[in-house]
């Protein structure tokens, strides 16, 4: 068999090792929902999702309360058959991050009855992921600390959280290149910049001899014509 | 285990039962080559390959020169990175009918390694799938006896070759449809009718009551401004 028997939310809280701040927004903790898919035959998955009220105006509340929801919409469906039950959870388009976390807890369990780990049923094209760790804005001498832990831990993507104030941040990127040489920059402005700050952001940049591998938001999300603007413009 | 040991071609040469008349073509055979992936611990795996010279521009002997190509590009590789795979055999951008056999045959081998069905691996969507039957071009009463033997298979998706002569294929769907009430038809034009023709030859079987499903290249496949007319001059 493979039939799901229940679906159950848990809400897990946890607080940061120390505040973590991006453009117009400083948090000290995060609170996740753990989604528990259980089968007839006993099995478990598992799944968990990261609620963004900024981002996709999701509130763990109302996620919370989707709970019976989800049981009545997949609550004896079969695993083996997955498409139809993501068919199903794909009408859940107002909360996109439990949607996610339900389908793959229901992907975990169906790789967890045929014994077959999640990587390898599609296709196991890599064996590694290289993730990248984030330096929060702060003043000069943060950053530069951070900077320096992240290169001794031995990570080499490194992501810099900027877009509060231009001149602060041209400077500590500089500066953190310096101190963590051979590491690859992803610069996320969190939407902070207008789009000539943006393109002097990276132009300046350049002239310094540092190269960005991606550039985050630069500008409001919703600026097509601006974002087209730092496109066009940067070097 | 499940590493490729060979990739073995098979040219196959089938008959058909009649000619197969379409819109500037008739055949009378065809030939598909059948691919052969078997793994070092013995498991095999099946694809089948069945070019159009003039769908694809791909040629039987062509394809099968590919034979040494492919078991340098896949020999040793595992089928449980089966994705990996696909990304060596997509390189093959002037066969895609070999390539679609390979990466089938790649699939079948994998799944028979895990003990899971090709259709589950993917979720299970569905567990059947309707097919439809062909009525090639031919006389009125050839056609309707195509028509009539399809119906008493219990077939209920019919496809219909059209594009020759258009009164006379107006007058055959019309015939066609008398026959097997209930079907649901598919009208194949291989690209016969001018962007007029074809809006005529829908419109006038619209007005006799006929419902076409699907109406397959009606009109020379480049000519972009004669399928935009024929889409907004449909009813």
């Amino acid at each position: 068999m493979g039939r799901v028997n229940f679906v159950k939310f848990k809400l897990n809280r946890f607080e940061y090792v120390k505040p973590f701040h991006i453009t117009n927004s400083i948090s000290y903790d995060t609170e996740n929902i753990e989604v528990v898919v259980e089968l007839d035959n006993g099995i478990v998955g598992y799944g968990e999702a990261s609620p963004s009220f900024r981002v996709n105006g999701e509130k763990v509340q109302v996620l919370l309360a989707l709970e019976p929801v989800i049981n009545e919409m997949i609550v004896g469906m079969d695993v083996r058959e997955y498409r139809k039950i993501f068919d199903e959870t794909d009408k859940l388009k107002a909360a996109p991050s439990i949607k996610a976390a339900v389908q793959y807890a229901v992907l975990d369990a169906f790789s967890e009855e045929i014994g077959v780990p999640v990587y390898q049923l599609f296709g196991g094209a890599k064996r590694e992921l290289e993730t990248d760790y984030t330096i929060s804005i702060g003043t000069l001498d943060e950053r530069l600390r951070e900077a320096k832990e992240i290169v001794a831990r031995g990570h080499s993507v490194i992501k810099i959280k900027v877009g509060e104030n231009l001149e602060e941040d041209i400077q500590a990127v500089i500066a953190i290149s310096e101190v963590s040489k051979g590491c690859k920059y992803i610069v996320d402005a969190n939407m902070g910049y207008t789009p000539k700050q943006a393109v002097k952001f990276v132009t300046e940049l350049y002239r310094a001899g540092v190269d960005i591998a991606v550039f985050e938001q630069p500008v409001w999300m919703f600026d097509i014509e601006g974002l087209k603007y730092v496109r066009w413009n940067s070097p």
